[in-house]
């Protein structure tokens, strides 16, 4: 198994979790230059009654207050699904070197559709992005979420 | 002096606040359906090492704390900067009813220019938008700031 997935599987293992506190089941992980994981989340918008509580702000935040820096050049993120354009820029503002994402989000994407955010001259710093790894488990994870909802 | 001017007011004075800080200089203002201002704030993305601590950032999660949830129909916001796209996606996904906005930030701006968040279908919500207002004060007190960094 390649650290890729490796980080990915973590993330997969925040959105289930997230999805048994009745949250949308997305989760993320941010992994610093050294190869080492500084924070883990899943989403936390109706716990916190936080709509900017997703599980890329909450690790961008955690691991921006753990480096004493509001910026983070060659931190390398893992989310299970698209950023939405909120996350995208906070992505861009905090620096992160590279965005791997698992499923597509058509709905809420803000990364390869919509908005596109990365793809404009009002955005300073462009990470690279990745996507893909884990789609499968994480469309399964968010499927299996709405579908019992219904 | 309208109210509309009267809330732009408090933000430019926040904005001004944030300048002495060493802050980029923007303010934000929260109003409630009943007309009260429940959340003031200007740029704090330094003073916390956090790049997601917008002016509008900042007083979305304390109107959301105040309020027990995380949307906030019928509430307004002013800001003296149009907002980036981040904040722009915050807005919506707060359910937020109206943004003023005072100057336009063809550098960084998310509204009316680059990724103009509102205008894409995965924007789930639309605010109505204002621009204009307080608009001089507030580009003057950014070239200020500006100029004396230089």
């Amino acid at each position: 198994m390649t650290r890729f997935k490796s980080h990915m599987d973590t993330a997969l293992a925040e959105a289930s979790a997230a999805a048994t506190r009745g949250e949308v089941p997305v989760g993320a992980v941010l992994v610093a230059p050294d190869g080492h994981v500084v924070a883990q989340a899943g989403n936390r918008t109706r716990e916190l009654n936080d709509p900017t509580a997703h599980a890329e702000i909450l690790v961008i935040r955690e691991g921006c207050t753990r480096a004493g820096s509001e910026r983070l050049p060659g931190y390398d993120l893992y989310v299970t699904l698209e950023p939405c354009p909120m996350c995208a820029t906070a992505i861009s503002a905090a620096r992160i070197r590279r965005v791997y994402y698992a499923a597509a989000d058509p709905k809420s994407g803000g990364v390869a559709q919509g908005p596109r955010i990365f793809s404009h001259p009002q955005c300073h710093h462009v990470p690279e992005v990745y996507d893909g790894i884990g789609a499968g488990e994480a469309e399964q994870i968010l499927r299996d979420f709405f579908a019992a909802r219904r």
